[in-house]
């Protein structure tokens, strides 16, 4: 029996391992990552940077309705990557988790522990039988006032329900590309401003042209709230950056 | 193993990733839609245009029954293609939905709501076993108050459940070849007549043979509710457009 | 793989898309009506007229327990093809979807809303699992006070859950001929007398030999409400018919 | 693929149709039916007889214990034939149908709406998972006092759950032997004697030796009950039916 | 396809019929009864006797504890032939039914509604998937005083879920040649004495060797209660039928 | 077909019989015991030893944590053998099992009737999906005080769900030639004493090197409760054993 | 057939024995923890140490949020190896179970009695159908002071739902290599410091290079509570060590 057919016997249920342990489904979960469009986030001093790419299919199809980042409390967002519709289901589970965290303590959820919960439930769907794994990951930033007053955080949950902690990392398309350009950036980090640069220049490492402010989509959390950043800004920091 | 038995491994079961990530039940669920008559919306300055072609077997059928275009409230319509009997399950989603939120909130559901209720529920049947993904795609069009007043907005939900905005789109058989008439028209799109005759430019662009007005539907919706044109109206419409 | 090997690979299971999007079992639940003794509908000025051949395997059957034709309501009647359990269950329906509406409103339920509360009921079986698609397909004729007063209507419902609006059609085995001698026969339709005829005719049509009145059901539905024709009756219609 | 592999495709199943529209299960669950030893019904003129041959694998065996015909309620009886388990579950059905009937309306249950009802449960179990079809058929006998006095009436319910009225029949082994022989006697039917003697007729063409008087269960349903011949009155009629 | 391919098509599940209307599964189950000791039934007049081999692997085994006949009323026993387990649980259906009809109706049981109640429970798990039949029969016996005074009977219920009424037979390996035995000695059964007589030469004609009263369980139920005979007593029987 | 492939067509599920009627996963089940360390089980006359070797992987473990005897009640133990896991979850419902019947009876469970409820539990477990057999067997040792005053009593519970009565025996690796050293000296059992070194020489036949006393959990079983040999007395009796 | 095929044909699922009595899905279960970076148990005179290697995928990672090591209680505390996701449940079950114990008693949960209890939760896992075993292990040490005062315990849990004391362990990728150091060094522990540099000198041997302090994670649990050993402190001791 051949490798691949070997493979084949152990990849089409979540509720099997294969004889060297692996859980094949919850690996090809981690390829639909792979095919999407890549979202980064980094951490600045004093506060979170997300920034996501946008396949724009056609000029006809409205860029804001492509949303690959999405604002779940006051200093809170998560970016997304892979499938489009399992990445709306789990913004959908995190705003849940985060209106009902501030209805039961009157306070917003932390970081990681939005991270945490949304890991506990991504697992779920990789030990039960009758569904699939999300083939989807988030990245979840924000201000944890929680602990150390006013601590910028940047999680990864990936397919198999692991939370990662990043200083600056990236999900989807080119993502390892990405992470290797924030490591060489990774003494020059500061504030915000110098965020935003870092975070277009790993996603400039994704594309084959230039990228364009229309596919770009940049927000900036900080302990104020979650800004957006018009598309001229983005055009003015793409500026900076290409050079 | 060749290429097609290695598809036919994964592509069986919607909770099932293939080793490229790929989720075959719901590509196959998008030919079902491609299988369909195909439907356009178009956005224009005062309102939405929705048209859609039918498929009339024998002169014997009722045009009237083939219904392809459905208005969901005052100002909110859903245009769909694909597996008639699964379209007609997902209008009547929208129906309930729309209904429901009248009755919650004493206001019509916006646009873009309603276009993502739809996409969760469409969603659901492609992660769960024991189901299968709808075959039908629909276009939600209408007028959202919410937000700034009366602008006009067109949604597509997919089998997938991922939910676009469109200035004008099409789905359905030919959906691709529309979509590049509408890119040519886009810049002189305007009032709501001319965003008649963009639409059946598009459906033109679909037919063997020149288009008859029988065998369309063509509904506006604007603040003042949802107009049917009729088929003389239609016809003079084609008249110019066929020119 | 040759294309039946591969039609196979997708063919066992309502909850299963091919890759061109069809849904077999739905294809087969069609060929299992195909299967039936043919029932006929046409629409008349004023009334429709249900028509429907019986196979009488035995001289000792009791004709009157063959049931192809059965009233629901004082002006609403359904005639049946296909696989004939599973019919008898879709007439079942239709009586309780019929009652229930009367108890709720106080009023007969209109022909079309009867069709299409069918047809969801029939939808559902083709997208869960642990079922199958009903192998029998309906015909609905009636009159609709609702709306414009006394209007004569006639719907079919199919194994996939599609309702059609016909002015005359034909289901189960032979059904294409009878549409093409009534389509033929279109221009000339007129009251419920020419209607009786055509019917008879295309049905007819069906038939090697020549068709005998005691193999067949024929029903007119006016808005006094349901007439069976005598055994006689039919005889005569058919001299005419034969000639 | 040979024809026999084809079939094998679609017939381990109930809840599949095969590409040309069948249910094998059912087919199956009828070659059940025949494999039992055969039950005949003929209707006379002031009553019902059913009589059935028994298969007594051992002169130990209590031809008592093996119960072909059942007293449902006071004009009502069901002959079986087929897997005899499944049977009894059958008459289990019809007689709490019959006692709930009773106790409801505080009159006895009709023939034909007892053999519908019981259509009605054997049809269930052609079209749901996790169950198989059953592997027996029934006949039910009695007077059917609702509508006309005191009509006699004879049904089937076979494995699809379609019931059929019949003025003699047989089910099980050798069934359509014994139409042959109840189709060329049909003209003199008359009382209940020459109904006995058609009975027994029909079943002895069923068998390769002379029928013998203890192998045999025969019953008359008439207006005053039901009456079980004795031995030697059936062995009185069968020297007149061998002759 | 040869024809043991062909019964391994069908021979999986319960739930199944093969082309030719049989229950593979249930046929299974009966050859798990044949491989189990074998028990006997007879009838005498003024009582029943069951009487029962038991396989006694080693000395060390306690023969008490290896039981083949249980009491489930005063009047009323059961004895049991093949999975031991599955045998237990059926005769705790067996002593709960009897048990549940003394608190509804204050009087024991009647030997014939007791079999009758267990082939039902037995007959479920033949239709029913998720499950598998019984791999074990019973012999049930006693005297019902229902309908004619002190009646001995005995019945048969067999995996099918089918019950028999017997003079006298037997379960398990060799059973059919009991029969033979049983059959032989059918004119001069009498009073228990020579029932018992008789059971112990059935068991005899199932051993190789000489039957030893060690491995021998026999009781005797009449309207006074049930009776386990000695070990010496059942040796005495012994030397009087090995001559 | 050859035989392996033939066995391996029924081998896969506890729900499914072979056509020989056999239950394979219930076989496989017992290999499962057959793979454990053994345990043996002795009556005396005045208690019950029971004793078992362990499988120490590494002297960093803790002897005492490898648990193959349980006491379950003053007067009950139980031992085991084969898969650890399910041993666990068998002596678990041991110990409900026997507090439930102290909480309604308020005196403790008889061993035989523990020795039954266990045996039903593991019955369940062969007979409905869903589920496995337990892989584990166990022997059930204690005084009943139930019936003749304090007699020692020895159950073993199987896999398939049979109980069976013991004056000696052994589960697990090498338990049939524990067994043939126990029908040695079924002769000169006797008391306690005795009956130690009995169960030590049988453990003794399943070592290919000399028992060490580290590796051994012995324990009595008497009115007067349960007493565990020290490790120096055991070391002592192998001593007299080992000569 | 060769052995990988026949292994394949009882690996696919957990509720199924291979024919020599295997639990193949446990036994993959196993392969995962050995994937897994190692975590080490060692017990002290007046403590129980937990050590861990993490996996730093990238510089970018944030250490702390790579847990291995997870407090439980005041003196309770878990390491983890195999799949990550999975574990956290399993310490999240740790946690429920340790305050659920805290609340009904009022007193900390003893360490053998949560180690079992997790085990229990493991097993279940592998003995039902539609779920998959756990791919990951945990060690669970604490002092007990129910019982002995203040005794270290240290337990391990594996996939099989089985929990195992220790005196010292390692589970994950080179765990017997480290069992091989414990064991060599097992007369020399003694208090907690020489605890610390066992545990290490045990990691150190599933290393290729040297060890680095910031991939570890060291804690002691006393009876004054949890201690996590400083960066700078892992590093002393490792230079100690790697001398």
């Amino acid at each position: 029996m051949d490798s691949s057919a070997r493979q084949q016997a152990y990849d089409r249920g979540s509720t099997i391992f294969s004889p060297d342990g692996r859980l094949y489904q919850v690996e090809y979960a981690r390829e639909a990552v792979e095919r999407g469009a890549p979202s980064v986030g980094v951490v600045a001093d004093d506060g979170v940077v997300l920034a996501a790419r946008k396949r724009l299919r056609s000029p006809l199809l409205e860029s804001a309705s492509v949303e690959k980042i999405h604002a779940v409390d006051d200093g809170l967002a998560v970016a997304s990557a892979g499938h489009a519709a399992d990445a709306r289901q789990l913004v959908d589970v995190a705003r849940r988790t985060s209106q009902h965290h501030r209805l039961r303590y009157g306070e917003p959820i932390g970081v990681e522990r939005l991270a945490k919960r949304l890991a506990d439930h991504v697992q779920e769907r990789t030990q039960n039988g009758g569904s699939r794994p999300y083939g989807a990951a988030l990245l979840v930033g924000g201000i944890d006032a929680t602990g150390d007053a006013n601590r910028p955080r940047l999680f990864e949950v990936d397919p198999s329900g692991t939370p990662y902690g990043w200083t600056a990392t990236a999900i989807g398309d080119g993502a390892s590309d990405v992470r290797s350009v924030f490591g060489a950036a990774a003494d020059d980090t500061g504030g915000r401003q110098r965020a935003v640069e870092t975070a277009l220049e790993g996603l400039d490492a994704t594309a084959d042209d230039d990228l364009e402010s229309t596919g770009l989509e940049v927000r900036t959390i900080t302990a104020d709230g979650i800004e957006t950043l018009s598309e001229n800004r983005v055009a003015d920091v793409l500026a900076t950056v290409g050079s």
